[in-house]
């Protein structure tokens, strides 16, 4: 999304999970075996907040971070910690976009996270939203780190309060994410080994 | 170590871990829970990386990123892989300055961790950097991250090759950490609870 939001053309290429070629692809492309990587031209960077960062650098038109400093900061800060942390929204709802589990994964591990995530988007909305539908106003990298919690949210049918369903919609309703579901959707089914 | 490269004064809180105090302390600076965190004016800055960040614009004269454009990506691909990543790393060799436990902690996910760490280490040193002991040359927010590492090493006495010896070596006498290790060695005891 974030690359999308650029405007570049860029060249993607997909690598099923949990197929038999799967760890060969990845080592194909990464030889350190992390993925998302981008290349461009010579440079290779490896990690989804690094490359934000390098994006939001060399591409300042696209205004991928918000422009006041306080708000940044805070962009990074909201951005990071999903970087790192909702190991118990990782685990207990886990990201699907072609299922619905309504009701799954419920631990007051999760539940807490889900707790956390609607303070910081009404935080950021109240503070800093008021010049468009996301967390900063106009759409930056902090927005695409909280689309896949977005997705999760839909996939256990999780209810939020009205400023956070706004939000969760504005984001599943973004070209790009819808982009990216259709591409979901037509991947082919994993098939079945013994 | 980054807010003290910035040569700016700054007033340091310390909060003790595993303490009766230690949840209601944090409460009290951090209302999200969420330490380390940077007061700047009225900003509040919840996440390491993210604070790192703001110490990098707000102080351009302290080179907290590499000049280049190239070894800035590199140095957030590897600061961010130590941000979100290593668990293994800290789940069985955890951080503990004052004490030494050779050879304990060596499950085959740590030393595959111990392996990705040295190869970090030797392409970043190999690739850039010539101008000086730390990963690209002068000293850098990916050493901030990787500090806990080598202090970890030195605790368990893990065996490194000598680019990543001298590395550590030089980690472990940088200025700002030794002052780090003389507080934590004055730490008072934990007392103990029934």
């Amino acid at each position: 999304m974030a690359l999308a939001q650029t405007g570049q053309p860029f060249q993607e290429e997909v690598i099923y999970l949990d197929r038999p070629d799967t760890a060969e692809r990845i080592a194909r492309v990464s030889p350190s075996g992390h993925v998302p990587l981008l290349r461009h031209g010579d440079l290779v960077i490896w990690d989804s907040l690094a490359i934000c960062e390098y994006l939001a650098e060399t591409f300042p038109e696209a205004r991928l971070w918000p422009e006041s400093r306080e708000a940044r900061a805070v962009a990074r800060a909201v951005t990071a910690e999903m970087h790192s942390g909702f190991e118990a929204l990782r685990q207990h709802m886990g990201m699907n976009l072609r299922a619905r589990k309504p009701g799954q994964g419920r631990t007051p591990e999760a539940m807490a996270a889900v707790r956390r995530v609607q303070h910081i988007w009404n935080d950021c909305r109240a503070r800093f939203g008021k010049g468009g539908p996301y967390l900063f106003g106009h759409f930056t990298i902090a927005d695409a780190f909280y689309t896949p919690v977005a997705t999760r949210f839909i996939t256990y049918d999780v209810s939020l309060d009205p400023v956070c369903d706004a939000y969760r919609d504005a984001l599943v309703s973004h070209p790009s994410f819808l982009k990216w579901a259709e591409a979901a959707r037509s991947e082919p089914p994993v098939p079945k080994y013994e």
